[in-house]
């Protein structure tokens, strides 16, 4: 009889739960017994933040937001900020006490459900601990190189669609550009996704620097074919490109930073088009309905699919390895290699063609 | 054979089409004409703006969000705006050049689908042009005291809980508080219903003036009790209150309106919540998604029978009178009564009665 | 400090979850204790069958669907089918057995969820044994004349009026008509508030027996019009009409009842149809999708404060009385008139009018 | 400047108004023309069902369900049934016909969306006739080889677990056990995603022949640990396998025909159960909800990659080819290879294997 450990960290995702339901159904069913620990490491820090997890207390998980696990962002055992009976905060190595734990407690093996950030540790724990880690990619970003889906993205595509969906009969009743701006720091994924089935008219991505300019001729480009409104989907990432020169250091755009200051790529994008297109203009931030809520049954179905491979891997003393989506079915890959890799949206890729393709400016050269 | 006309004015709401839908059948049913007034008044102003509806151009708009009649702000016929030659806007009294065109054509009545502006407007052209004008109530908002409900309404109760649900997951995941900003300038029907109904810990209404210290004094309530999270849901015309004044004047709220310039009330509680909490806290603003997309099948079904019940009205000459919802029956009411009175949540009512029950703290007392 | 106990008794509705956490939340802001029964009067048979409820165990429960206090339909106390040893089955009187548990617990009062059958049981309760009780009515069918509503009713009508949008593109695609069967034993409530919103072309309901020749009628006329699809609802209870005579004895549809076994009154009416308009007809049965899921915001809703209103009902005292809505507010009526008058679609009603008005065949005169 | 045609034929699946959507704006955008056959080839053999697509007339069609080309099985132009004047019905090859109309209104290309024996038909026209075809897969089922998916997939599993989802609650309420029958004839794709996203505790697929005794044992296993109700998803097309024999001749199933005539597989295995579980247990066949509606975000998206694929095949000239999705990027592959291969559920696929670890029973080995 083995038993294991599952953890979830770094930010909310929609299907968590799903997984968490698959790696106990899983392990009950080679009789292993499952712990989960609470708010990221701290349940092998503390015996009290462990939790038993059987076929009860997973019952009706499967469908809901969040993770029963508790809060996710609860720092990194190698560098663990620490308050000390003076208040003062310390950034401590708690590590060693967290392996000494794993091992007391007798755990054959940890699930890390978790984006890069903590993926990366996980790695770490393996190589420089001798953990049996196996790890489960979470990011709602969709932007990992070594897997075709993550669970979360679909859910968060939806949200941003079925908002495009709403925004659209406003904007149509009152002859309105409606900019809303959607996930996405570093890759254009969702705004991307969602920009092509809610029918925008103009889709910003950090990929493609954009000029306003683009974006107002689109407009007026509109109103020339009777489209007296526009949607406008702007990823958080997405960054103007002015005279030439694209304004970015270090992957960090510089151009308006000041001006961003007050509202945000959205808002900056709303006030420059109302005074080149001359109508009513407004931004949104959707913002944390993307993370929350109910996963879809896409993700639901990867998510249990996750959770079930990362239990055979298990089985198979699989460690330091990641459950991946590979054309459709499960693979295994290295830690080291799922981590160092982000994926961009390829300028070339069908999705960037169907985009122009069906009439969305991309912002750089309508 | 008869000839009607229907306009849909002011902002968008959920069950416009199916308004439309309905009025359009019924009247086919009775072989009567029906045209449909683009953008307000306009297609009784221009000829080119009236389209004949007929049974195909109706065929699947039930459920769809938005009006089919085009974009609704297009001014008021006592006082339109209009530019002349040399670009200047002058306001002109065209409600003559209305009447007339509405004479000429042979109209036998008049359904006007709008908000209190718009029902205002509707109940001038009958007293002082004698149209015959029938009405039908449309505002989100909910606070119109004639009808029990207007369409719309749950559509916008049911996004903005439907948000509430999915910020729940997030803000439980990542320890937080967050605030999100409802509609309701005047009432706070919406931030009410959704807040019982999402399980909000704080509700902030217009008819009730809030301290910030009750609001803290629940979020650390809150975290005695073992929940480390909690959700604030504001009516944008939530109102502080502060040392014993209340800070209005003329409906207006005074308090902070400096700080408000930067976000809403909703950024503006946050700010405050941040503070006396210590939580991270984040505020979103729902803003258009509450008014746009396809009506619940209540308002859809709310929606159908009022135009259904304008028709028959037309049938009868009731006219300069407005359909209502009385305890679940349609029923007429004088437009001259149906505009002056607005719909405050009062508070002895249930629903006061019942978010106080569950534990929510309302921001006068907890 | 009062303790009070809740069951819920008869079939599944969306809603029951959040009658619950209203009842324990507003009883623990009295600092009352809250006790489960599970399955229905179980928990005052047998100690184990109790459950007591706290701020933990109802904290996720509104929007869910079922009934955490278990399954339902357990017999009434006052002829309850108990087996013996030998393995046969008796009917026994144990009212009195639960009378004594209720006041050796040391309950203040039974807040009993139910339908007719539920309610019944607890008046007597109240008049034979003098508990002290209190309804709250839960009717998917929404056929309670003491209140304007119930919930569940909102989501039943929600998910048969998207069971007919989804018919509606397969029904047109294929040249077919679909017919489908909602509930509605007694009073066709469903079929009519779905049929109109989901634009039915016939909707059959038990208050107006039909004839298969209208039906037929409307279908050919569609045709005429270049329609060549329809969709028919048809509530379980509805009822054929043949030559002039009503076939029903006691309430209950005699005609076509051999042929009645094979399938329901959906493929009674399907198969009917099939030959008269010679057209690809097939029906389904929504059934159970009708009772379960998640509730709709308004019945989340209106189940919050039915439960808050019963918890104020117990702090007055007020027993042997329902919980209602009327006009829009909380109200209470005796249980001895609530549970005597059902409520049928009256033939005059606004919802008659609006089916025919929109040109829906109601069965009896197309 | 080319001309066009798309036809869409077979089935309705939710996405064909996307994928036409996007033919006619990515055609536009060429400045070609576009032109839609209605009832799939009869607009060439009938100019008067053919339709000129424009912006206008696609602006709002990308989420709605059905086909704007109309009813789709309208025969074969190979074999096409045609009515004389005496009323008889006569096989005719009309293909010829067809042909000369393409080429006299010279259309340069015919993007053909079907099934696979639409799209066989493509073929044959591209092959015999020289037709320059473009195939765009639809098959809700998901059982074509030569795609990884298919769009209406995705929204045909989401109808069916959130039916599952709903009849959880229910049979939960009432101890029950309840047999949902899905679609798949052949393979067993939406009743293995839709069980084990929706927690189904038996799922039963074409293509592992079933024991009813296996199923009677994970339901009496269920009692056991405490769990009084169970959800039985059946694909149509699954099959009884007894005492070692398996009962299919030519792929037909052949045990219980007779038995199966009142009422499908699903019904049949409700009534083993029925026996064998002694328990209260329903069925219900959700048949054509799985084909309605607008389709989830993830087919609308690939339904408008899949149209712009094929118009970017249609400047290239890339004939009698099949667009198809491989490891989530566009592809092409021949239409010849594409209709020969179909997509079985491979027995040691991941989802076999997670139905299997999560405690699913497949009705081979329980």
């Amino acid at each position: 009889m083995k038993k294991i450990v599952i953890s979830t960290g770094g930010g909310d995702a929609p299907g968590l739960n799903a997984v968490i339901y698959s790696v106990v159904k899983a392990s009950l069913a080679r009789e292993w017994e499952v712990y989960g620990s609470r708010s990221g490491y701290k349940g092998l820090l503390d015996p009290d933040e462990l939790v038993r997890l059987t076929s009860e207390n997973v019952a009706d998980i499967t469908p809901t937001g969040g993770t029963i696990l508790g809060s996710t962002n609860k720092g990194n055992p190698f560098a663990m900020p620490i308050e000390n009976l003076a208040g003062e905060i310390q950034i401590r190595d708690v590590s060693e006490r967290v392996m000494n734990n794993f091992t007391r407690m007798g755990f054959a093996c940890h699930i890390a459900v978790g984006g890069d950030g903590s993926l990366e540790i996980a790695h770490q724990f393996a190589t420089e601990k001798g953990m049996p880690v196996i790890g489960v990619p979470k990011t709602i970003d969709n932007d990992l190189e070594a897997t075709q889906m993550t669970f979360g993205f679909d859910t968060a595509v939806s949200t941003a669609t079925e908002a495009i969906d709403k925004l659209h009969s406003t904007a149509k009743s009152h002859d309105r550009v409606m900019v809303v701006e959607v996930m996405g720091r570093d890759s254009g994924w969702i705004a991307l996704s969602s920009g092509i089935s809610g029918g925008a008219d103009v889709v910003l991505i950090p990929e493609i620097p954009f000029n306003i300019e683009s974006i107002c001729r689109k407009i007026s480009d509109n109103e020339l074919h009777g489209k007296h409104y526009a949607i406008i989907v702007v990823a958080e990432g997405a960054c103007a490109h002015e005279s030439g020169k694209i304004h970015k250091t270090d992957g960090q755009c510089e151009v308006g930073r000041q001006e961003l200051l007050l509202g945000g790529i959205g808002e900056w994008v709303a006030s420059k088009v109302r005074t080149c297109a001359a109508k009513d203009t407004r931004s949104m931030v959707l913002g944390h309905l993307q993370r929350g809520g109910s996963p879809t049954t896409f993700d639901r179905l990867l998510a249990l699919r996750f959770g079930a491979a990362a239990v055979r891997m298990a089985e198979n003393n699989q460690f330091d390895q990641m459950v991946a989506l590979v054309n459709g079915e499960m693979e295994t890959v290295p830690l080291a290699e799922a981590i160092k890799q982000r994926k961009k949206v390829p300028l070339h890729s069908d999705k960037i063609m169907t985009a122009r393709d069906i009439g969305i400016c991309l912002g750089d050269d309508y």
